[in-house]
């Protein structure tokens, strides 16, 4: 070990980005392992508007590993962490910075203590898969510290074990986990389908809604299924693997109207087999309802799908529009059905790539006001109502970039001088 | 023909209950004969609180077939309407009142007009099974005017042709409606399980839910999901005939326990399978689900189930409880949970057997207003809020008899000398 003795630190920053399933992960085959049921394709969210940054940072005068999540220190006990600790650790090279005169050698990595910070630039509790980006994160940001060779589909079967849908964060675009056949997981990583260039006329906007019920974890929801659904393996072993093949085909085809029916079809199954399960799970609430009849609507009077709906595990709805106009479109219908409370301004309420709200012609809360009924809602005196504040906020984003690594130094989340959060 | 000519009347009035499936009906083989993929079992609910009544009347005078739904004219040109009067007609017999001095051939049917006047005891757009109650009575009422010989079963496959549920309603107590094997339907009738009297502790509680969305038919909504669903045809397969055979056998050793998983997990089924629909079916809304969690929470807390719960295509809680008191201590916590508007009084909020509102101690809208918190329900500043509005009314009640023809004329609802509504 070189370098100044004991008081050298050694940094790294990178940022990984989320993902939504298209087509759904639900039911482990493995419960350690996280092995799933079947495969499953996600689109990975630009990490500009969704992400987390995470720092990473080794010393010999750390004494034990420690963690911060958006500035709270948290427990690395968890089976979890410790797994993917365990593996990176395993698999770890030996690292050379010559400018700080530091060498640490593979075996050293046993010994050596980490500090690790990170962030999530958009709310944990919001229910929009930060374990996902988070456990992806630490593995990749730890990865490029402790110079792993793995690529990024043999990483992505490291942060499978901290969180499944982990594993579908390490790269961009669209990419698809493959479930595998072996025991010990070996063979059940992420794979990149198509890159987000492929496909980038997409625009997906997403509702964060309001819940009032506290939501059953992914974890013990998929437990559940498993062991009490009688429609879950015939989902897994008759109904998805044909799915799989179709929305690989869409993807690479770019047919929106496969892509969409799909997706809408995968996230409503998903949500089925939770009702199936004993007892029912609920994620979707009444204003996830509202949003998909208000989709739907418009899909069926437009003759074919604009856009596509899909739900994780809570009633936040991730909207994916075939283009910007459709975007814009969508937009409106959003904020005409799902207005603002009287408080709240227009800037906080749409977020993200703000050039949709001005394609939508939306300028302030006047505008907003100012919507009119979409052509596909005959009956403006129907019994939907408009109900302010079911929708907390509108981000709008598209398919974007897998995991970097941030040079810019100024980007850490720890004191290179401590290696404590800033 | 005989009777003073072209002025007499012959009148008939009969009631038949209406009935909530435990074991589903969703998904027909057959449209036009009304031929279901599966078994389904019901419950006939207690014609005191909800049935309908139908008085049936033929007369030389009369010059084409009417009907009157709760006062109003209604068209009869319907081809399941034009189902059932084509099929009893077919089995008309000889009929003689020799008092009033009339004499029908069995001939004669086929040109008499009749005259029919139906009324529920409860709102038919409420989603009670008014069309079940509804068709089983008027085929019930015109097979005793004809004088049919067919028994209750062979008269099911009649209803079973105007509603498929109607079927149901033949009989008291628990009912299988066997789905039979035939292409022409005539092996698909209910037969009746066991009569009111074998579980008579069994008490019912139902919640009539405000509903914002317009709800979709069921007529349509199981043709989409036969035509959309991945998972309808294992349920109906592989799933139901199972729970067929163990749910016979719970009513038969009166088997609470597994009588209520068996009805719960078959209503969540059943919802499920509309929501694996495309576009997706959704009859629960929020208040559904938090009566569901409601009682899921207490059944677990008690180590055994209390009370199960159905819901049919709508909002609307059907609760089963084991006995008494157990539907006093259910009462209560529904009313905790659900209270009424501050402007609704307690005795049209709780309707049906008030006797239960007085076991559960709670004689005016103080003693609602003092409930306290269920032993369950740990942390009563928990996320799920008491909102006033969401349930209309609760209706008390429990499983009852069958059809029966009403001696007292008084209770007929059509003029005895003009044939019209009185």
């Amino acid at each position: 070990m070189g370098g100044e003795p004991e008081k050298w630190i050694l940094m790294l920053t990178a940022r990984t980005p989320t993902n939504i399933a298209v087509i759904k992960y639900w039911g482990k085959r493995d419960e350690t392992l996280i092995l799933p049921i079947n495969d499953s394709i996600s689109v990975t969210l630009d990490p500009g508007h969704l992400c987390t940054t995470t720092t990473v940072s080794v010393s010999p005068s750390f004494d034990h590993d420690r963690m911060w999540l958006n500035g709270k220190e948290i427990s690395l006990q968890g089976g979890r962490f410790q797994s993917c600790l365990r593996e990176i650790r395993a698999r770890a090279q030996d690292v050379e910075d010559k400018k700080k005169g530091i060498q640490i050698k593979k075996e050293d990595w046993q010994k050596l203590h980490l500090h690790i910070a990170s962030y999530n630039n958009f709310p944990t509790a919001a229910g929009l898969a930060s374990s996902a980006a988070g456990l992806a994160c630490l593995v990749f940001s730890l990865s490029k510290l402790m110079n792993l060779k793995e690529d990024n589909s043999q990483l992505s079967a490291i942060a499978r074990q901290g969180s499944g849908s982990a594993c579908r964060s390490l790269y961009g675009g669209f990419v698809k986990w493959v479930m595998g056949k072996e025991d010990n997981g070996s063979d059940s990583l992420a794979i990149q389908l198509v890159d987000e260039k492929h496909w980038d006329e997409l625009v997906i906007i997403i509702a964060v809604v309001s819940a009032r019920q506290k939501e059953t974890s992914s974890t013990s929801g998929m437990r559940d299924t498993v062991e009490t659904s009688g429609l879950i393996q015939h989902r897994a072993k008759e109904v998805v693997p044909k799915r799989v093949v179709q929305m690989e085909d869409a993807i690479q085809n770019r047919d929106f109207p496969s892509f969409a029916r799909l997706t809408c079809t995968d996230s409503n199954q998903f949500h089925a087999v939770c009702l199936d399960t004993y007892p029912p799970i609920f994620y979707m609430n009444d204003t996830s309802h509202r949003i998909i009849n208000c989709v739907e609507k418009w899909n069926r009077a437009e003759g074919m799908p604009q856009v596509a709906y899909t739900f994780d595990a809570g009633p936040n709805a991730v909207m994916i529009a075939r283009n910007r106009k459709t975007a814009a479109l969508l937009l409106q219908r959003l904020l005409y059905n799902f207005p603002p409370q009287s408080d709240t301004d227009l800037d906080s309420y749409v977020i993200g790539d703000k050039s949709i709200l001005k394609d939508a012609g939306i300028k302030d809360m006047k505008d907003v006001e100012a919507l009119t009924p979409p052509p596909e809602v005959k009956d403006s005196t129907s019994l939907t109502q408009k109900s302010k504040g079911d929708v907390n906020y509108f981000i709008c984003t598209r398919p974007g970039g897998g995991p970097v690594v941030l040079s810019d130094e100024t980007q850490a989340l720890l004191d290179p001088l401590t290696g404590l959060p800033k």
